[in-house]
């Protein structure tokens, strides 16, 4: 049964690369980012050091593995809000509310791991990430258009551009209620000409 | 007359770092970023190898004072246009539109440039800038507030930070007339609730 063997081996591949990445995750989180090293990135996996390169070359490699699965985690998470049923106005503000937090940082109420995401906020995959997420926004701002629930003169890219930048600002707000405000505010902006 | 003799040699000194800031800026936009020298940047500036390295002691150091030089002459645009005279909502739509034509960054008409400012766009005096920038807005959305022209259910200090972030969108936009519309949305979020 070699296709089996095969599938039980990858499957073990993946939980030990999962566990890594949440290893170190949690190290930085912990010591900060630059006091970690790969034998306690090793040790907290409960695999040995050798087989750990075996996975990964050195710490940055882990660092940007898991900040990839990050990204694809609130791709994921924003993809089913947007799936999902109801009002196209509904979802938009429910989307644009998950799209505040995430942009926050809010879900992670750690520093380290911030800093982190800061230095490695770079490169082709962040780039590609952007583009997805906005095309999310410019469907389902389309969408709200066809209900008459948009303004009309400004096209549904250019809306989606909008609210990517105005909802950044959540990084610079420092509660909750402040990021439910800017959605608030940034809604107003999509709204009907008066 | 000393002191004449030391302006003298000051008000030389200031040209002449002026002329080699601008000459980079030049060489920079014509051969790209990365091959410019310091060789050139002599010769352009009508001065002397040696001289040069008297003004500044690398190409890096060069490009870091030509940045902090751009971004003065921003802050000077945007703190006249707030001393400015006339209805507050005017000017508040002014500024909102001299801002976003510098974060569009279409008054360089130039890749190189632009690509440069981001490399250095990080550092002390871009977080300074930035909060300056912060607080002309704030100080006008209050004189905005006061007459009646502003969502009273957010501060103005928070409606300042959704202001800058929103504008930052105007980097992504490809015409003037979608800066111009980006600031009408922009301006959409700020007014009185209905």
């Amino acid at each position: 049964m070699p296709k089996l063997w095969n599938e039980t081996i990858a499957s073990h591949r993946h939980t030990v690369h999962e566990a890594i990445l949440t290893a170190t995750a949690e190290l930085v989180s912990e010591h900060g980012l630059l006091s970690v090293t790969m034998s306690q990135i090793a040790e907290r996996s409960g695999i040995g050091r050798a087989t750990l390169y075996k996975y990964f070359p050195d710490i940055e490699a882990i660092l940007r593995a898991w900040h990839e699965r990050q990204i694809a985690c609130h791709l994921h998470q924003l993809g089913e809000l947007r799936e999902r049923g109801g009002p196209p106005g509904e979802r938009l503000q429910v989307m644009l509310e998950a799209y505040a937090r995430i942009s926050s940082g809010r879900f992670s109420h750690d520093h380290a791991v911030l800093e982190l995401a800061a230095v490695l906020h770079t490169g082709a995959h962040v780039v590609e990430a952007e583009q997805q997420v906005h095309d999310l926004f410019k469907e389902l701002l389309t969408e709200v258009a066809e209900v008459g629930g948009l303004r009309d003169d400004v096209a549904p890219d250019e809306l989606a551009t909008y609210c990517l930048h105005a909802l950044s600002a959540a990084r610079s707000l420092h509660s909750e209620s402040a990021v439910r405000r800017l959605v608030m505010v940034t809604i107003a902006g999509l709204r009907p000409a008066r």
